[in-house]
């Protein structure tokens, strides 16, 4: 390690998934240095999660040959609600309620922790980021095994009175829509979040439809992935192509009930969904979401599709970290 | 008048409406002191409303010998979308495009004028008013000739980028609904605007159902108010009971999808169909759109009507007014 190495410091930014934990080690300009990734095992329980996340860091940061000291703090999304105090109230993927996220992590790690739900997070790092900083208003939603938004309000992210803000994938498109888990008919994640799509198609060749998804599974469809959509469509799987192309059209409609409400300047796509599908998705979003604004409003936002992918996470928790640790918002 | 009150200051407050326009005038505390009303006659045009709107004023001054350097500024809610500069770029009931209200009307008054959307204004005016300003987020929801609302978020009236945030009355509900005016299909204005609610009892009467609108009206129901709708409930109208009751559902799933979207406090909701039929509504609002939040979030908002009823608009002009000449949101 050079001798001007040694005086820096760096952010570190973890995305907490129910699948896997990615680590990002960031420089004091938020650059993005190197990443680690390892799976979560939730199965095990939370405190063996907290050491995984802790181990994934701490390689990543000895890979860097970083000393502890030079770690200024970490930021980490979570899937699901998070208290002021750090604790995750509840986390389905994880199984968790009620957990102390924050102290257990600072415990271990003898660094500063800040803890923030994964889509906002998401959407911070999508913000500061990818566009700089430069709109004022942002919404950022995840087509991802759910469908959620981070919403970036007169520059600052905005979470709600009770910190449950964007649970855009609960508002309702379809009154006289099938039920969801949540209690409402026709939620928005019911047509275009990966579970929803994957759902479908299964129906559809349950119904009769051919789809190429039946042998590429062994009928299995929960096993497959985003990609494999792709995949399908790319080999005229029209059964695919048609659920995935109602998931864009219903994204569409609801992207413009949120322009019509909030009127940002941009909307950002992203998630596992849009990171597979999005040469198919975004012009149809982009055309549906145009048709349904406001008369008048067509013209006054841009709807785009996130270029950050799996980093929009770890990028947005080390952004947290320092926006924390600089007592400023920036 | 005394010689103290020659020493005060007052803010004027104006709700300028397709039909009427109402002035109030309020102390430096704002307190209203007193309001006076005349019609609007759009349809004489675009000065000879400006000057209705002055003479309004300028009676309702002269009655509380109030003089001309007491009058610290005005604010005014109109039917539109608003420039910054304060010109009103579309008023669809004034049928007002591009006129310079703020510069018309400081030139005849003399004082500084302050312009809102009049949903904004509204909203102001009960989150300053009758909330005391206390929740951090509220959002106030409109339905009146059409639907609409205002955002307080962060405790600051919350525009939009382009000034057209709130456009709630077309945010989708129901994505196989009939086509509304804007393009889209299923707008929640469709089910619970004053128009929308009139329109489809008009439907059910041709359609062989009876309703006493039907001789109210002379057959004529554009002509009734809204509180023909509770005159005829009352007498046990249950064409109407069915159509306002189903108006109050889809106003509690707007309401919902609203709260899981943005979290706020509490959700007023105002406008002329609540004032007249709030004891009907808002039990079943209130319901509904607790039904349809966000597991765990049940309890986490508030949903009430507003009590300025006719006033908010006047109320939060004055808001309004003082807000920008002492520089700062309170």
């Amino acid at each position: 390690m050079s001798e001007e190495q040694s005086k820096e410091h760096y952010y570190l930014g973890v995305d907490l998934g129910g699948a896997k934990i990615l680590a990002g080690v960031f420089g004091a300009d938020l650059r993005l240095l190197g990443k680690n990734k390892i799976r979560t095992k939730p199965e095990r329980g939370f405190e063996e999660v907290v050491q995984r996340i802790s181990r994934c860091v701490l390689e990543l940061v000895d890979d860097f040959d970083i000393k502890p000291e030079q770690m200024r703090g970490l930021g980490i999304g979570a899937p699901g609600s998070i208290a002021p105090d750090g604790d995750v109230i509840f986390a389905g993927n994880l199984k968790w309620e009620n957990v102390p996220l924050k102290k257990k992590l600072e415990e271990r790690l003898r660094i500063p922790v800040f803890i923030e739900n994964d889509c906002n997070i998401a959407a911070l790092g999508i913000y500061h980021k990818e566009l700089k900083g430069v709109p004022e208003n942002m919404v950022g939603i995840f087509l991802g095994t759910g469908v959620g938004a981070g919403l970036i309000l007169n520059r600052q992210l905005y979470r709600g009175s009770h910190l449950t803000a964007g649970e855009i994938g609960h508002t309702v498109l379809d009154v006289n829509g099938e039920k969801c888990n949540c209690g409402n008919r026709g939620c928005f994640e019911l047509f275009a979040s990966r579970s929803a799509i994957f759902r479908k198609i299964d129906k559809a060749i349950q119904e009769g439809e051919k789809s190429l998804l039946a042998t590429m599974s062994d009928g299995k469809l929960e096993d497959l992935r985003s990609g494999d959509l792709l995949k399908a469509m790319n080999r005229g799987d029209k059964c695919v192509a048609k659920v995935v192309d109602e998931a864009a059209e219903y994204t569409g409609i609801a992207v413009a009930n949120v322009v019509n409400l909030l009127n940002p300047d941009v909307i950002v796509l992203g998630g596992g969904i849009i990171d597979a599908l999005e040469e198919r998705m975004m012009p149809i979003i982009e055309r549906v979401s145009h048709e349904h604004a406001f008369p008048g409003t067509e013209n006054s936002f841009k709807v785009q599709s996130s270029k950050l992918g799996d980093d929009a996470g770890i990028t947005g928790a080390a952004v947290l970290a320092k926006q924390k640790l600089e007592g400023r918002v920036f």
